[in-house]
């Protein structure tokens, strides 16, 4: 057993935008695509964009249109980073949900939505370590 | 810009239930709890499980109900190590969602939900290297 995740994968309905948000938006490069499936290497685990028709025949199980009580966060490394992501993220086709603010628990953060709507929190929280190979650790 | 994602965050509405499944099920340990969210520390990020309602309020986002498209993995490193896990998560309050089998692309893999329906692979992949620490890099 190991307290281990290998993949977050994310249904997208239009391939081409999608990867537009990710490439151009966060800047990250792909290590793997065809046309069903864009996979990042990320820090540790990997993020897949996977068409949204092919996921659900995956899991046999077919997804709703109503957004989830789910997000996924990309921490920055300082307060000043926050809003010009969220800009960056909106300019390539994000929807921002909630404007960056401080939280009570500290640090600074914002929601954005990709464009099939999956909540993005950008955030500095000074008291989680992120690594130069961009492993973050829990911390408080 | 890192190519980084420092928490994967899920929305729950029973605190117990929920912390039974990952703990008992998957046999994670809590790095943080309290009685609105529970932190693990993962290979190189946070799985926050945060009560659904508190997640809301911090998104400003109300979710739906309704399944989501949107799967996390957890890979095993052997294809008779799939099953066995999902039993143990079925156990400890999980759903099947598929019962695992071969997918085309290789390995072996099924699908479980957590109690508030956030589907888990289950998923041996023989090309993608897992090391000691749980750090995992995709392959083809």
């Amino acid at each position: 057993m190991q307290q281990q995740i290998s993949a977050i994968t994310l249904g997208v309905s239009d391939m081409a935008r999608s990867r537009k948000f990710y490439t151009e938006g966060f800047g990250w490069t792909p290590i793997f695509e065809n046309e069903e499936i864009v996979f990042y290497q990320m820090n540790g685990f990997v993020l897949g964009t996977f068409k949204r028709s092919s996921l659900e025949d995956d899991m046999t199980r077919r997804a709703g249109t109503s957004a989830a009580a789910v997000s996924v966060s990309h921490n920055v490394s300082s307060s000043d980073e926050v809003v010009p992501m969220m800009d960056k993220l909106i300019a390539a086709g994000g929807t921002m949900i909630r404007k960056a603010d401080a939280p009570v628990h500290g640090g600074f953060r914002g929601y954005v939505a990709d464009p099939d709507g999956h909540a993005w929190e950008i955030a500095f929280n000074p008291s989680w370590a992120i690594s130069d190979q961009g492993y973050v650790t829990f911390g408080v």
